[in-house]
């Protein structure tokens, strides 16, 4: 569903020097860790130029490790590894990476001292702990890189023609890492071009329906342009290739999806970037979506100063309370209603003096669904100085996710009050 | 950091049949969506007593999509693959399951009519595309299994000694379709046997002060027994063995961390099932952590009997307004400091009624840190009808993960002011 273009073709981008991705970590094998780094790395490093042509998750079998360090390293450029630095017996990367080079590992003094100032400054008074030690030993002519928010510092070496990393597998001691490494991406990889890449995005409209609008398109590989659905509700296009290619090519596509267009990359980002420079102010009133809606929200920097204010009101009686929904109208019209969305909406906008409020009562799950109000079923309404609008949505999925989704609805629905997107 | 036990030793869980799992798409090696399918896959495999030994992501190339089935293939005794099976050309992974058994693709009346259902139902009055037929094309001799929620059904086949089986790649498609294939493990693997696991939740207590109350413990393969650290503030310490092992470790863990223990995976689901049993409310008065206090309380099924209400109260006019924080001790301490987060708790639990309101004050940054209150600083308070305390937190990493830990941090202080904990 969610995909780029195919490889039916050999693409341009197989000209790129190849990078490979290793998650390390029986955590990661038995399922209780979502590996996010691998995409992040995957991310950054096709932004930089290289193609990464498969990622692998491995255990903390030091043989596991060496085999597929030794696999990943063959014709590529650079192999970027995470996880295993701890300071642990179980954490065998660093073991790995020495009999993968063959070499020893020896204690460096630098990273010791990277240690101790690390438990020094962040530990105080805590002896640094034996085991630590481990956090010091480096393969016999690794480059040591700096960890400045975790005790493992980080290592890069070289098998055959191919640079090889490891990181530490917390994800924001890797993320700053990995920053820093690609600084040096001009001095590893020489002759590196990094591709120019645009994106456009749009809400409103189906993935189908967009493709239909720009045939073709997604098919070719030069430029290669990729289609992305967010679990938040927007779509993004995303070009890459030469700085003429993407430019012409954002152009058509802007061309053809004009009326759905977002100015920036999601729906929470583009209601406060257009807020902002109008000096509007957004209140939520939310029921199924949980404070959710508030949290995309004040996801983005500097939506404090458009957020007034969002109140979780689960229960009818704070709806009636401190949104004034009558009673009456929820024992009439059900609390999952239009009419109760669109008084949450109104009741938030007075008592808030928002530009714009928006409201969601539905049902979430994973029980109290009904032939007419099956889980899944959430009302939006938006409320603004030219009248209130709603609208229904059904959601399928986990009771997080009709939470989270059902809050980028709500979004969408002020979206179209203050714009008035089809 | 985060991790299960070593594997220097070979396991005893490795005389269990192995499985290994296969993520397909381009967009997982771009790095726009983060695969979050493969470990849901890995852990729901590990509970039915298979052994996950590597999972790998390649993109959506027939060739490396056949060179991964037939290593994977090998020596398994279940391969799970996901991703690949949409309608549209650059979708090959029916194409490389076919080439990789070795017979041909044919279409399946069975599958051409589910196709044809899931529109009428889903899309009333639209006509099935033509790109849609490729869905009903299936390698011969697999089996085809139901998709309840999507178009494209799975498939099920055989390479020499192991299953493969194809599914889709949106996540809650693929969720129920594998839920329906483990129904059938005892069939495609006579003889497996489900390991017993069990789990003890601790929180308040570091991972490194945790393993020395246990000493010896995390390097056993037989019972094994794994610890992770949760992003949202809790420790799961989990055993797999068999029923006996299971129940003695449990005890043990018990016993070596009573203070700290949880009645329940997780902080929210704690409070939640805390406050459940006692008939008691909480309610949230929420600065920098945005919303997610809330949602982290109603993702617990259930919980909507126990939140009375959240106030995102970003503005230091709404904490006044809405929380009676006065302005001049604002001024004096300001909205970052003990006194003010004292103040929202204690306001909001007089507005509210409810048994404990918790609140937050704080920098989630990415910008506006001093010297004094660097970006990352977070008072959380918990007031109840004996007291209000409250607790300074520095968190590191993006503005989203200072939100998100700040909000299980602030319910960890309404769990120490219900619970006394230490």
């Amino acid at each position: 569903m969610r995909k780029a273009a195919s490889s039916l073709q050999p693409p341009a981008s197989s000209l790129r020097p190849l990078a490979r991705i290793l998650a390390i970590g029986d955590e990661l094998l038995l399922g209780r860790t979502i590996d996010s780094n691998s995409a992040h790395i995957a991310q950054r490093l096709s932004d930089a130029g290289l193609t990464v042509d498969y990622a692998r998750t491995v255990g903390d079998s030091e043989a596991a490790i060496i085999a597929a360090m030794r696999t990943a390293t063959r014709g590529a450029a650079l192999v970027v590894c995470s996880g295993g630095l701890g300071p642990t017996e179980d954490d065998r990367t660093r073991h790995a990476l020495a009999r993968s080079m063959g070499v020893r590992l020896a204690e460096r003094l630098a990273a010791w001292e990277h240690v101790t100032a690390w438990y020094a400054a962040h530990r105080p008074g805590v002896a640094v702990p034996e085991v630590n030690r481990r956090q010091a030993l480096f393969p016999v002519g690794t480059e040591i890189l700096d960890n400045d928010r975790g005790t493992a510092p980080g290592m890069l070496g070289r098998i055959g023609g191919c640079w090889i990393t490891c990181m530490p597998g917390v994800p924001h001691e890797m993320h700053a890492m990995l920053d820093r490494l690609l600084g040096q991406l001009p001095r590893l990889v020489p002759g590196l071009a990094a591709p120019t890449v645009g994106e456009v995005w749009f809400a409103g409209l189906g993935e189908s329906a967009a493709q239909e609008r720009i045939p073709g398109l997604l098919s070719e590989r030069d430029p290669l342009v990729g289609i992305t659905v967010s679990e938040l509700g927007h779509i993004t296009l995303r070009a890459v290739g030469t700085p003429l290619q993407v430019r012409t090519r954002l152009r058509q596509l802007r061309a053809a999806l004009k009326p759905w267009l977002l100015p920036r990359a999601g729906l929470a980002a583009s209601l406060v970037h257009r807020l902002a420079t109008e000096d509007g102010t957004i209140a939520c009133a939310e029921s199924c979506t949980a404070g959710h809606a508030a949290a995309q929200i004040l996801a983005i920097p500097g939506a404090s100063a458009v957020l007034r204010e969002s109140l979780v009101a689960y229960h009818a009686e704070i709806k009636t309370r401190r949104l004034g929904v009558p009673a009456r109208l929820i024992a009439q019209h059900g609390v999952v209603s239009e009419a109760v969305a669109r008084r949450m909406a109104e009741g938030m906008r007075t008592r808030s003096g928002a530009t714009v409020a928006v409201a969601t009562t539905g049902l979430a799950g994973p029980d109290g669904g009904s032939a007419e109000v099956p889980v899944g079923t959430v009302w939006t309404a938006a409320s603004t100085a030219t009248g209130t609008i709603a609208r229904r949505v059904r959601i399928k999925g986990t009771r997080e996710r009709v939470q989270r989704r059902a809050a980028a609805e709500a979004l969408y629905t002020a979206w179209v009050a203050l714009t008035g997107t089809p």
